[in-house]
């Protein structure tokens, strides 16, 4: 069996052990993450048992690309405008604490996405579904993710895969290349996923693998980010009753 | 050193390798667990240094707890009504999806939980926090919480404590009858969650702790519970590449 029927297998094992009759429910990005998952639930389960979510935030610019994957994989999909609810949730803030909440990074950046998973199981929990976390390994590695936001999810496929190696299974099975090569980025910025981190993903994956790097500098910085995003991987710390 | 003075340690010693000079960020909803953890986290880091958060949705027929639990705690607090929010997103999901979101409990419940974290998570980053979880053993046991809502959060103070165990050390510290005694309930059904879950605290901490329990049904009940909501408490299951 090669890997990508494994990836089926276990998906289909999943479902039959934890949520049987379940739709798995994806938040369709336009990236290629979500849509390389996409592929693999609508492979392992039928495209009538996966469920996509659109999630823009008012007016998304590459919102024909989510649609183009939707109707590669000829999932139903809803699209649901996350929008408004930051707005409100924002100018609460914003009255309360008398500040302009989206002049914080941290604020500005990771609020759509817990938001957006808010809504994924929102969606789950109305459609009886299972939520698919999409993140690859080299993005956890690098906290390139929000904590229970986009790093949420009841099961994840590509964590154990850094972008390079999920690219390249994706060839392996014919996906099509424009999904493959879709550029990462968050959205919102502007800029791509390694204009912001400030290495490339084939830098950062051979890293992963071989511990291997030229750049002193970059290999500082791709340890300094996995050291303060640990706790992003790690269980919860709680103290421990004696 | 008694229990009490080594939650105190390790909540310091917590901040000082996870967050030095980072306040304390805590959602007070008025009830036992939340004000106890607020009094911990006093009595560790000093009251300038912990942030209550009210998070109200619409009008909450209780919240004067809140107050009285911010104002004996002698903390700094907000108060951000999650109502607007929650209703926005809602009306998006009824729209596009052509449902009534509200009519399904798993909606109604969850979704005003996780728009509190994310509302608890924007507080925190704007004020360089970090967020406590307040569930405690029992309720964490039986899953009367919600998936990256209110089980969320950086660090845990009474997860290894059951009610019973959480309240009696509360007395011992002399924290107030009127906190310790507040009857737990979710601020939404009008019921206490005793009667949602169909069994009292006193029986399930003490099955918790000794495997011992009188009526057969409430055992199974409580199994049954314990066994569907372990998703919660375990790591995410994932698909290992090879």
């Amino acid at each position: 069996m090669n890997e990508y029927e494994k990836i089926i297998n276990w998906v289909r094992k999943y479902f039959e052990e934890n949520g049987k009759g379940c739709k798995a429910v994806i938040g369709i990005s336009g990236g290629f993450d979500s849509s390389f998952c996409g592929k693999i639930l609508v492979d392992a389960l039928g495209k009538e048992n996966v469920i996509g979510v659109l999630l823009p935030q008012g007016k998304q610019w590459d919102i024909s690309m989510s649609y183009d994957v939707c109707n590669y994989l000829g999932i139903k999909y809803y699209e649901i405008n996350i929008g408004d609810a930051v707005s409100a949730l924002t100018e609460k803030v914003n009255q309360e604490m008398g500040v302009d909440a989206n002049s914080y990074d941290v604020y500005k950046t990771n609020t759509p996405a817990r938001i957006r998973m808010a809504t994924l199981y929102g969606v789950s929990g109305i459609v009886n579904g299972r939520v698919v976390n999409t993140c690859n390994l080299s993005e956890d590695y690098v906290g390139y993710n929000t904590k229970f936001g986009d790093s949420a999810g009841d099961f994840s496929l590509l964590s154990s895969f850094t972008k390079t190696e999920a690219r390249a299974l994706a060839k392996e099975v014919d996906f099509p290349m424009r999904f493959i090569e879709k550029i990462p980025e968050d959205g919102m910025s502007g800029k791509s996923d390694e204009e912001k981190l400030g290495f490339s993903y084939a830098v950062l994956d051979y890293y992963i693998r071989t511990g291997e790097i030229d750049d002193l500098k970059v290999k500082e910085r791709i340890d300094y980010l996995h050291r303060i995003n640990l706790h992003k991987l790690l269980p919860m710390p709680g103290y421990v009753k004696e």
